[in-house]
């Protein structure tokens, strides 16, 4: 059986996943049956070289879903095929791609997208009419692929608010957030470079990262920041070619760092010479009012990238998001953009020009600021009745990493939500190489109260299903 | 000398850009001076493993450009650097990754982005009002990754028109022509992955694949298509990923396949088992009225990828395009999409759905055929009066490949060019690896009636300037 195992490394699916597809391939080409002895954990990881965690985890998922089956002490076997559920780990497989579409009456605690009827319609249509009637077809020939000059100073205005000075020179227009990912990847990973990441982190990431052939390395994550010791210990065996943070409410976990932590990674990327990129999706998004300042305003060496979405925090579907560079980067940086998509949509540009200019971004970021504060307070206090549920709450942000009680699986509950009618993201999707189970991540932008209150009655169940039944418990897999 | 120099054939720019900065480099900073001998050519092309073309080519781009000077039968030395003018090698690198800002009173024929009074604006902007009240805020939402489900309708719809059958489902919308290279790149090349391209083909594809590590092959391109045979000797020996082609009106010689020899390029593919990634970027544009039929219209077996933009034959600024795919890659492309920009912004989706749906689409054609037909016979006429350019005037399409006499260079052209504010694209930047130098492309596209007399005048006066002085004739470099 071992033979016919092959995990690709640079594959954009989470290695776990991989080994389960495949065994469930041979399950199902009956090339191993049912009461096979599959192979122990440790001695599979070892010939796959993964963590045994990898192995222990694609393992229980194949039990949860009813492909083998373990006998404490003795292995784990091929169960009778006839319990098979095949569709739970394709639909894992689509949530980690954001190819899952949910079906009717399903309840969506796994997407982040913000509810359309939050959005500006009307006076983003007022603005479109504007530019089209001032530009004409300039509206849709190509711009620059750096951007439209305008809008990069109008971004660049905005900026000082948050205390970053910057060139409009210095400003490039992406098409969203993945983008600026994807195309920082393209300007700064060589094939077998590394990439250092928060462990957990954003799985798109991830998978940008893996598509050039990278070496990523994750370090852990803690409430209060990224651990600057494990870091350092890192930097001083290993260059990466960026660090990639979220420093204010992180995804998946909602943490914030302290200005202490943020002041000391800079530090340590100057004394090691390397770039941080930090990823702002959602600082704007704090019920507190306290304010995230950007690492990126406390640079004055060229060290940090800063690159801002408006995905989560305006429109999604608008596809714009903006990078703010060290100049030394900006010319590699427009290179990759052109080989990317050429530029960013013109009417998109200059619409949002306006949007700034006018002053329309901040009545909005107040509206909907309002909406998810008090969604935020529900969905914790219905949380804590939830005894076995453990989480802190986030003092801004779309999401909420709960912990599951001692000894179970977060992949394992994963498909009991999944049986309920409920999508939740099992904490698996988000390490580099799989090694935490016990945590998911859940979000509600996207659903109304009601919706909110029938979720979580029904997580409640299920976790009362996982823990009911001893069988879910993690074992000790030999 | 030697050893300071190291060219990077993974870096998208071009080997003899690459070679020309950095011997200005060196001369810039006096570490090889006025008088001091260059390695002949053959020398220095052995020792950094490329073409002699290279490096011939950078040796002449640097000696027209007042860097170097040649003595017959003696070399090529170091000149008096009063005379350099940096400006043309940064200009050309910026022209290469499609930055070059062009000066007010500049005429462009390197362009082929159509002029903007083309554009059926008033038209978009009835269907934009018309979408956002339809769906209102949905319009910003998230899309699907694959694309808005009526539009892929409309899109298989549209394409039963060329002859291609071929489901929703295996549609992909994308945000134009290049993202379509880029994400088939990275769902289909691994680092070390060879891809067949035409020799000379599309500068940002070559870009872009190289961009994944790929090796890239030419196979010549004769007035009726790829050459076969060639191909075919080198499919023997590798396998590539795919071949990369245009077979209407191909940028940048403007040439057409036959239909013979399209359909033997398919028996290719299928005999040695590869894929055919055919680029449609402006089959709409014939002028003979005759059609260009697809390759994909013949493609029973699953071997064609279909990449159609609407850059240059509708809006370039909208980035909109798509792919019709093999079933069997629909997977890894959506998976590649979605890491690098998650979707195409929906209003665009929804805006271009209705522009199809409603016929728009054809209206817009007729129109700018009947502008670009009209301008392609009047440049046709005007460079008849040039007897030093030969080139065969094509049925189609925005771009003429244009031959100098023989001896001449085309870079060297382009520096002259260049002096008197004509911007022409040499040939030198559309080679995979540099080895022709007497051809440039013109467009015509984005120029009026006015500049293009202006401009071709201008251009007869620069080729007697390159053919008078005869230190612009190409010399045996030793």
């Amino acid at each position: 059986m071992f033979k016919q195992l092959n995990l690709d490394k640079e594959s954009s699916q989470p290695l776990y996943m991989q080994l389960v597809d495949q065994i469930i391939r041979l399950i199902e080409e009956s090339k191993i049956q049912k009461g096979f002895k599959l192979p122990p954990v440790r001695k599979l990881a070892e010939f796959l070289d993964v963590n045994t965690a990898t192995v222990a985890s694609a393992y229980r998922f194949l039990e949860s879903n009813g492909y083998v089956y373990t006998r404490v002490g003795s292995g784990t076997y091929v169960a009778d095929q006839s319990k098979k559920s095949r569709e739970i780990i394709d639909k894992l497989k689509l949530l980690d791609q954001g190819q899952l579409v949910v079906t009717p009456g399903m309840i969506n605690f796994a997407s982040a997208t913000p509810a359309p009827d939050l959005f500006p319609v009307e006076d983003f249509k007022n603005i479109i009419n504007e530019v089209l009637d001032r530009d004409g077809g300039l509206a849709f020939s190509y711009q620059e692929s750096k951007g439209f000059r305008p809008l990069r100073e109008s971004i660049s205005d905005f900026l000082k608010l948050y205390g970053i000075k910057t060139s409009p020179d210095d400003i490039q227009v992406i098409s969203g957030g993945q983008q600026g990912i994807d195309i920082l990847s393209k300007a700064m990973l060589r094939y077998g470079d590394c990439v250092f990441v928060e462990s957990p982190t954003y799985n798109g990431a991830i998978a940008a990262f893996k598509s050039r052939g990278a070496n990523i390395i994750g370090i852990p994550l803690r409430r209060d920041g990224i651990d600057l010791d494990v870091l350092q210990d890192r930097l001083r065996s290993k260059r990466p070619a960026f660090i990639y943070v979220m420093p204010g409410f992180q995804n998946p976990t909602g943490y914030c760092y302290s200005e202490e932590n943020k002041i000391k990674l800079l530090e340590l990327a100057k004394k090691y010479d390397t770039y941080i990129l930090e990823d702002d999706y959602l600082n704007d998004l704090d019920y507190s009012d306290q304010g995230i300042r950007p690492i990126k305003s406390y640079d004055d060496g060229g060290y940090v990238i800063y690159l801002k979405s408006f995905s989560k925090i305006f429109m999604p579907g608008l596809r714009l998001a903006f990078l703010s560079l060290p100049q030394k980067l900006s010319g590699e940086v427009i290179a990759a953009k052109h080989i990317t998509d050429i530029s960013t949509a013109g009417l998109t540009q200059r619409a949002f020009d306006l949007f700034l200019r006018k002053g329309l971004w901040k009545k909005n970021l107040e509206y909907i600021k309002k909406i998810y504060r008090s969604q935020m307070m529900y969905v914790c206090e219905k949380l804590k009745l939830i005894k076995e549920i453990q989480f802190e709450k986030p003092r801004g942000g779309l999401y909420l990493w709960l912990q599951l009680p001692e000894g179970y699986s977060s992949v394992v509950f994963y498909s009991i939500c999944l049986r309920n009618n409920l999508l939740i993201a099992p904490g698996s999707l988000f390490y580099p190489d799989y090694n935490d189970d016990t945590h998911f991540r859940l979000s509600f932008a996207s659903l109304s109260r009601e919706e909110i209150n029938r979720g979580i009655d029904m997580l409640g169940e299920s976790i009362k299903e996982l823990t009911g039944e001893s069988e879910n418990k993690i074992m000790p897999l030999i």
